[in-house]
């Protein structure tokens, strides 16, 4: 790229030697890589070895030595090893004195240790400074530069200084150091890359569960049921007219599901007549989740969208449309415009709209690097009010989708009700009794709980 | 989760003590829920109270004093009480001599009095060190460790250490701190957990307006006209058909409001000759909220492709459709294919469709964190050359759709136009002064102004 | 805004003068703009200039000096001239010794100048510390307060220290620095703002490439071979038939290729027997544009999801749709429901949807803020897991689609197969060989070899 590379090559050596000497200890797959990218970015990097037989794959500006001299030239030493082999660094405490050792290490099962392994380093190297770093990169992110997942490196330590050298570090690579605090973090620093999406695994499996049930209950009804009264295979119904029937279902109970907690806190903080008592487990676990539970209902509702909007493309649609004009021509006669009919289609239809899309507003709200952009008033102004319209609106679409079968005794085969019925009774609940808490009566009284009011204020003597 | 926790919190006291003692004068909401985070973040945390009865509400690990010694044990001093006692403060104005003070205090309107809070405290105590700080968060989401809205804590402050020392604890408790500068910025980062939306005012309302003139101008003319004088009851329009004429012509309007300021710009500085010379005051502020008019002219494009989508499945389009066809199979009649038809539905579709695909690309090319990532010549071409693109697109959308009725009396019911001409009129004339624009004697004068070059160089002597 | 503004302007001298002064050298446009930011956000800025003349675009409190007088003012000098014109800064360099010189300049194209501008300057003046910075931010970004597009200064230099007070000074006009290590980053960073989209060129012009083949492909079989031997206009086709059918086409393939090069790369380890040799170069290029190509993959499929959205509103399709059950009526007859083609046609648009379902999850994964806040585990699971399942889904989607047509001679004009036959070969091939992978044998091996096993360990002695 540049042709007087040896003019470059000149003024190096003077220049990015004022980054310190970085040591590594154990030369496997991270510390490999790890060495490279520091190397890349300007530290000279001393790998510590039980062998001085240097494999090739270490990086070539790379210095191998034993692991006390290798310690001896910088003041921070990676520890690249498992911690089934952390015992043998207890000789070396000597040497490892007042340095700062960087405990990289992963497990690989949840809390697999009581400790944390660099709270066990700490332990075992009482004159060490122990700064848990660089778990949540992969080897191969770092050699292949490819960094889509995540650039934040979480670090923690007990010792200020030391945190703050390997967060110089961090940055200097590209990443992005996070401050954890102290080296208690170092547990939950560990378990971070051994998650797999924690926060979503309940609104998933409430979500799987609901559909499951409300599939079996609609093949139940609109398949078996029509194959023994009627006669008639609707079989096929299983691929795209069941999933539309589920999908809003599960989506309208889910939305309701996202304002059901802010409900029973209300309700729990009027009763008690004050904010400062811990809600139960229970609610407050479901008070976090409440942007996962509503994503997922958005996720089913635009199943529904799509799957409505197909309808026209069907087979079977286009057959019933064909036999219901057929038999009209063949009769010789045209019905007239129903009027009644064409205002509740429009309007299940434009209601159906304008829910989706203050829905999908509200999804595109929760992505983080446009709710980091709103301040708190914007984002309870979108997440409540904006929310409960959306949820109002929804609840409205389904209303009058069904409205007119309700008091229909054809609609409850088998004295079963329609599932679009089962699915109002959640959203309906929740606005009777938000519209209760609206009342100004109510709603003064918990404006002050939630400004620190309390009935019965405690204080101990 | 640890089951040596004993050896964990022996380890603790040697080391988490390294962190700075924190008074926290006021024993508010906000000051105890601040207090209890920062205890969990390892600060000691000592409260200043004028009462030395201890609520059980405050964190069991803080100490309850009186302010002044509470104020000797710390450094920084966070002051949670409210502007009107401020003025307590005065006595103790030697013990906060050179100590940093925290105004974290927020007005319940914007600009409530003349300077802001922080100021004020300055003014009173003119020997400590006053930082502006951590308004922005709210009590609950520090409790509830749910932080979907901003982690982002503005910091301003005159003494750059004190902010540091600030700026520390910020991202000590898991925020991220903004510099916004002097104390001067304290009335904008007060004003700031005031607003709701402000950039978005101006595009809402101006869509707000168009959307009900057009929407009154439609039902003039399909609903009430028709009702008149072909004596039918087309009242339902009111749900869909109504709505999906006025979305669009409120979306091609504001995308061409979009372009129209820099069009206006463009023509001032050729005018002018110079670059140098500030735009009026209106046209500044337009241009600040192009993004913003984009978006919303994006959600009306939305809203107009679900409603369009919808068509098949209204109960009106469906009778109209049986009806057509049932007149031909009487008549035994087949309609052969309109080629000039066909011609003009797919490309009227087709444009609509490259329009709006090119204007989902712009919105999220707009989203925060696309943004950021992209550099300016990417970031213009997107914004400028698609976006010019899918203006072009959607006009000619807008033109094929209609075309063939300009030049037909039935479309201008009691002599007004259609309202799809109407939309037209701004688009066009963005378009047409844009390509008089892009003429390369115009464009190469308008680089060279861009480039700082002045038809008539000033110096002041 | 403030009414006792001059209290405050009787604060502001004591406390906003602890910033420091900052020289400019050069009264351009980018000078003057980051003088006027720099001035706001309370640094006193006095400018270096050939001319004591003082031009009136100078911003009001910066004072205006000849070079070296300037120079002496300030620790840091912002060079904000051309780098043709680095020269007359060779009799300066006893006042610029051990100064900080920010070099902000910018190139005209890709690799200009065999070095960098900074290294160029750093040589010129060996005795002064010189920092990239500033050249990815506009003047009219700055001027405007529009900084929609990056606020990142990408910011480089050997001096440890001379970097933090440029970067101290970035952030403070509400920028944010990346540091990017040492002055042999400054090619790179001079680079940056003239790129255009670097990444996505390969994945886009082999997108264009494809559409155009497929369309003349189609072009030629679907109207000009009606057109010759069914004498038959369907020109109109153009519009949305043909784009129709080469979206879905191209979608899957680019879809397939996203997920090839992993399987080449699988192939090439186990037959290497480790991961330590690198890959080909095409490889790697190829993987890390998988990004690009699976995102533009998912505009192709987004179009072809709308392009079929539409259909039902066609001209054509509804002419054809009424002559088919006109000719229905006038036979007096009605087709009874073919059970097989509802259960095709239902399964098949079943298939696309959650394959477009997916993939639209996979984008939305893929935007920087949400995959920033995965971890490694996650990531893997939704762009592995989830991407492959959207390639299963989509093509099972084409299978099922024209599953029928393979066997069926009137498929074949002019003895070529129909595209959708084409776009499988990829697909199925990566499907075919990903199977074997995954057979536990054969995984086993690659899991070793990825987690750092080799066949034969070569180490040099």
């Amino acid at each position: 790229m540049t042709k007087n590379s040896s003019n470059i090559m000149a003024l190096t050596p003077n220049t990015s030697n004022k980054r310190e000497t970085v040591c590594i200890f154990g030369t496997g797959d991270f510390g490999r890589a790890l060495g490279h990218k520091m190397i890349q970015s300007g530290y000279p990097v001393v790998y510590g070895s039980r062998s001085t037989q240097i494999s090739n794959l270490i990086p070539k500006d790379a210095e191998v030595l034993g692991h006390a001299e290798a310690a001896q030239k910088a003041a921070i030493i990676i520890i690249a090893i498992q911690r089934q082999h952390y015992n043998f660094l207890t000789p070396l405490a000597e040497v490892l004195r007042g340095k700062v050792l960087v405990d990289i290490s992963n497990n690989l099962k949840l809390n697999q240790y009581p400790e944390s392994n660099a709270e066990y380093l700490a332990q075992l190297l009482p004159g060490s400074k122990v700064v848990k770093g660089f778990n949540t990169v992969s080897a191969w992110a770092l050699q292949s530069g490819t960094l889509d997942a995540s650039r934040q490196v979480f670090v923690c330590g007990d010792d200020v200084e030391a945190k703050q050298m390997v967060m110089d570090i961090v940055r200097a690579l590209g990443l992005t150091p996070v401050d954890k605090g102290s080296l208690l973090a170092a547990q939950e620093i560990e378990n971070y890359p051994l998650q797999l999406f924690p926060m979503w695994k309940f609104p998933l499996f409430l979500s799987l569960g609901l559909t499951a049930f409300f599939f079996l209950y609609c093949v139940a009804l609109d398949i078996i049921y029509t194959y023994i009264y009627e006669k008639n295979n609707f079989s096929f119904f299983i691929a795209i007219t069941i999933p539309n029937r589920v999908c809003p279902v599960v989506a309208l109970i889910l939305l309701a599901l996202v304002y059901l907690p802010g409900i029973f806190a209300a309700i729990i903080q009027l009763y008690r007549g004050t904010k400062y008592r811990r809600f139960p487990d229970w609610l407050d676990k479901w008070m976090l989740c409440r942007k996962q539970l509503g994503l997922v209902a958005l996720a089913f509702a635009s199943l529904h969208a799509v799957f409505t909007l197909v309808t026209p493309m069907r087979a079977f649609v286009s057959w019933r449309t064909s036999k219901g004009i057929i038999s009209q021509a063949l009769n010789n006669k045209t019905e007239p415009l129903n009027n009644t009919n064409a205002w509740l289609s429009d309007s299940y239809l434009a209601l159906g709209i304008l829910g989706y899309f203050l829905f999908v507003l509200l999804g595109i709200t929760s992505l983080p690097s446009v709710s980091n952009n709103v301040n708190w008033r914007e984002f309870r102004f979108v997440q409540s009010k904006l929310g409960y319209l959306a949820l109002i609106l929804c609840t409205a679409h389904t209303l009058v989708y069904g409205g007119k079968w309700f008091l229909s005794p054809s609609a409850y085969k088998w004295y079963l009700p329609n599932i679009y019925m089962l699915s109002l009774v959640v959203p309906c609940a929740v606005l009777v009794v938000k519209f209760v808490l609206i009342f100004p009566c109510v709603d003064k009284r918990l404006t002050q709980i939630r400004q620190g009011w309390e009935r019965k204020p405690k204080y101990s003597e």
